[in-house]
């Protein structure tokens, strides 16, 4: 059993074999991240919003799924690598705002507005 | 020292507090992801490709890049709890459809058209 | 009565009153457009597919709309002025291929696949 | 010469010719305009921050370019006329927000933080 960090290793290898750092800047990886997110989005499209089992159902569409959602996996890993980002810490820290931002009471059953 | 799977309770738990699971279909968490996205990109927006070192420098700018970062996850987390993607298998199928399309000594040094 | 392109002057006097020419540059352009059209996008999150019937209601958030439909197209009309592209000509000839992509007898009623 | 708005009629037959408008709800066209842009970016990644004049020195993507900005185009047509904006007057009202927002003097060079 493989952790997502675990992997990291072999994402280096691979952009140091193709010598990609050079293009790897971190205002590139962020726009690599947000056309990714869109690729994924884009599956998503012209759809109703359906339940987590109606998406499961297609295996063909679970593969793009799949596959775009690690797209954005990996490039927010090399950002992250690049920018010397703990992210089970970063994702805690923000949690902890969250958790002060959107008090369970007040928001329970209420969306939080953008 | 906590992996980034090992968070996914605390994550979970959040979200079941306040009844969030309603407005966390498939749809909208890749909406959230491709928003949160750009928010991260907003933070390199009209600013030269710098490195990373030279983005490092800035602390305040790196707290907020920071919790973008952590956005991002946190929303790719839900969706692949929902979807049942296990994200280290989806990025390690990935890498290998990436190392056989974009050959090694073929792609040194130039980057890969999008 | 004003048309769009007759509010181009009043836009590149806005810019050069700033000077901000300098930070317009495509790549920066391109990037603003995805992250404005991500901020008009957030005014949709969590909700359901309303009809526009339904939305039109609410005037305070059709006011956030229409401030963000605005600045999408700000953007855009500035990247097309740099790059001299003729608006209403590049969306004819999209319109043409479009034409041809989507046949009406084979897509009437059918969503486009993405 | 036809100015963007006469455009209109001919998207709108468009549309209703393959019985679109039931998939174009405002919140599935802010999702296309974003996916769109994503696409348009994706025409700039990994590449400097060129100038207007190298970027309209290559033809060929230059011709992607334009069907890209014609495609966000488009679906912001759509989303205005299903909403009743009135796109030259959004523009205005927002270059006058702006326009305060933003003084010339203090503004002058420096690019307004996001």
């Amino acid at each position: 059993m493989v952790s997502i960090e675990g992997i990291m290793p072999q994402l280096l290898e691979f952009r140091a074999q193709r010598e990609w750092e050079q293009f790897h800047l971190p205002k590139e990886l962020v726009a690599a991240i947000s056309i990714e997110a869109s690729e994924l989005q884009e599956l998503f499209l012209w759809r109703e919003r359906e339940s987590p089992d109606l998406v499961k159902q297609d295996q063909h569409r679970m593969d793009l799924i799949r596959d775009e959602v690690a797209d954005v996996l990996i490039y927010l890993l090399f950002l992250s690598h690049d920018l010397d980002i703990d992210l089970p810490v970063a994702i805690k820290q923000k949690l902890d705002k969250n958790r002060t931002k959107y008090p369970a009471e007040e928001y329970r059953g209420k969306f939080r507005e953008p």
